[in-house]
């Protein structure tokens, strides 16, 4: 979900600036702080009893400390938005908003953590060296391929939830709008072919998922074509030689253009266009998830004028996959029941749940709307049965 | 301030353990997210002209996000309290508590961030690499020696305020407290003879702070006595040789008994004992400062058979030095006026600033109390004005 918008120059009495003004995020106590008696009590002398008994059984730490609830939304802004690597103090707005929407939908305090950047190792031994401040670790915006390693190492050393949203928040709410794209259309998710146009972050986490959800004719697309096992620039993107030795069943080779013919679906996580004419070659009733933003790979009217069922990632158009849909949920979910992981089993739940909360679903509507009330709660009941 | 206290078994019904459960401190959003409309202000797709002018222009970053006023509470659990090396998670409670405090006396937006120790390399590159995170670090409860390597060298790689409040917290409010008792008894800071146990982080820092205050006798002894130049067993305390070389002027040696011979002022920053007929050897009108908790190095009565002045570190007597007197004006001063660092004068400022609270010192009254309306007002102030 990248694009080259350009952006209007700073302009301090824009609304968008005003609500930033001073920041978006504040920390509060939750207990009272009136006088001798309650600092005696938050604080020195009381304190160390708590902290003697959590050295005597660390386990005490996630009832007598905000270690539970308490989310790092970790990021080195080298991918931010569609705006690429503009750094950890540029991307500290982005940040705060998700902390702002993880407090606001899944009653989680998290809160940011922008890194200078470094080398993965330098990266890895920095966010386990902050970890025991917290109770799990959202990864944003941080490049491919370096944001595979990072969670993958991340996960290995750490005992709490590591989830890069940008892979698996994603993955979790396509996922979600294809299950009932494709009860729309009358089809099986096994019966689909589905072509994913974009081999970072979000299209090798969308390809898993799909692939763990049954879908099994997937085609991906990087910026050369199709991903395949007769490609030979693959060399340095390992992520890319997975993907191109785990997909495309039927061999196909070529361009995007090359995917499309008679393809069921097109998933755009890429950025860039899609000719009208590539967009014709798909097969009748087609499902478009063109989710680039702010500008979606297929025009809009384009895209309906051959699709059955439309989705991108824009606010002001039905069928918004944002992944405001899972986050807090996943996190609500796993925090509350004490996951070490969120696994590809809570991820397919969470879809699932997200599904379920459309009850009829229709064209316009094949997910939920960011403000419809029990999202979260339905998507962290789902995470949380299955630890 | 250190003791080696027995502290009671876990018992959830305890009043201290009931005050923390689930934590102490929350996130919040400081802008209203109702509808569409504010989600598209406060996070995409607005968000990314905010991101993008601080890219342009990271000065910036200062009105536009929470930095400004975020301080991060770090520690590695290596010294906390009285109670040592008790780790990081242990270590929770009180950062979590010291952030209560910086928020309710400064209005500080302050974040524990809990290391799993290690060397001081791997310290100061975690701290390094999360720094643009915030608008200062306090850095707590870190084992000395470390602490100064670790404060002197990210002082020198950052841009922020980097104040080990252990050090110069308990340096500034011991000041401001000797200030007004050396007025009490009719004296000047100049002519005292000061000795002050303990050369750990807070012996070092109150030290070097009365020094600069103009204090010119001052005696420093560790466990096995008076740091002098002839001391054979400073090798491996870099901080001790230093204080050897410029305290002690009249070349005292021996033990704590040797230096309280004559000695107008006792600081105890140590823990441990000191005999009733070492303190009979200090001068008419001493002043003790028995500053560990929640045991005084000098029973408080003890104390009062021989000093005109009496200060603890306990909050049911008068005259508590109480680091809550400076940390939170201290960074509130910092943080409004965009100081980088906190020098030597804006401590010593701090101290006046506090002392200056007390309109008319008293035996009794040397120091204001921690809930005295203004302080940190008064200190921000005194900080701000050397910016």
């Amino acid at each position: 979900m990248s694009a080259n918008p350009s952006y209007p120059l700073f302009d301090p009495s824009d609304p968008v600036f005003r609500a930033h003004e001073g920041g978006k995020l504040g920390v509060h106590a939750t207990q009272p702080l009136r006088d001798r008696a309650d600092l005696s009590l938050v604080y020195t002398p009381g304190v160390a009893d708590v902290c003697t008994a959590i050295a005597a059984d660390p386990t005490l730490a996630a009832a007598y400390t905000s270690r539970a609830n308490t989310v790092a939304v970790v990021t080195d802004g080298t991918a931010v938005l569609g705006l690429g690597d503009i750094g950890p103090l540029a991307a500290l707005p982005v940040m705060e908003g998700k902390a702002v929407l993880f407090k606001h939908f899944g009653g989680v305090d998290a809160v940011p953590v922008c890194l200078e950047t470094g080398s993965v190792d330098e990266l890895v031994e920095a966010i386990v060296r902050i970890a025991p401040t917290y109770g799990g670790i959202n990864l944003e915006d941080i490049s491919a391929p370096r944001c595979f390693e990072i969670e993958k190492r991340l996960q290995e050393r750490l005992d709490i939830p590591v989830f890069h949203d940008d892979q698996h928040g994603t993955a979790i709410v396509t996922l979600a709008g294809l299950m009932n794209a494709a009860t729309v259309v009358g089809r099986e998710l096994s019966s689909l072919r589905v072509v994913v146009s974009g081999a970072g972050a979000a299209g090798v986490a969308v390809t898993r998922l799909l692939a763990r959800a049954g879908v099994t004719d997937i085609v991906v697309c990087d910026s050369r074509g199709v991903l395949s096992t007769s490609r030979s620039d693959l060399g340095g993107a390992p992520h890319k030689r997975r993907l191109a030795a785990t997909t495309n069943p039927r061999g196909v080779v070529g361009g995007l253009s090359d995917a499309l013919m008679g393809a069921d679906v097109y998933i755009g996580v890429s950025g860039g266009q899609v000719p009208e004419a590539d967009i014709a070659r798909m097969a009748p009733d087609a499902i478009i998830f063109a989710l680039a933003n702010p500008t979606p790979e297929v025009p809009i009217e384009v895209a309906h004028r051959y699709a059955a069922v439309v989705a991108t990632g824009r606010s002001d158009h039905p069928n918004q996959i944002n992944n405001v849909l899972a986050f807090p949920g996943v996190f609500r979910g796993a925090l509350d029941s004490g996951a070490a992981q969120v696994t590809e089993a809570m991820k397919l739940a969470a879809a699932s749940a997200i599904a379920g909360l459309v009850a009829s679903p229709t064209a316009d509507e094949i997910v939920p709307s960011v403000f419809q009330e029990g999202v979260a709660d339905a998507v962290a009941q789902a995470v949380a049965n299955l630890t």
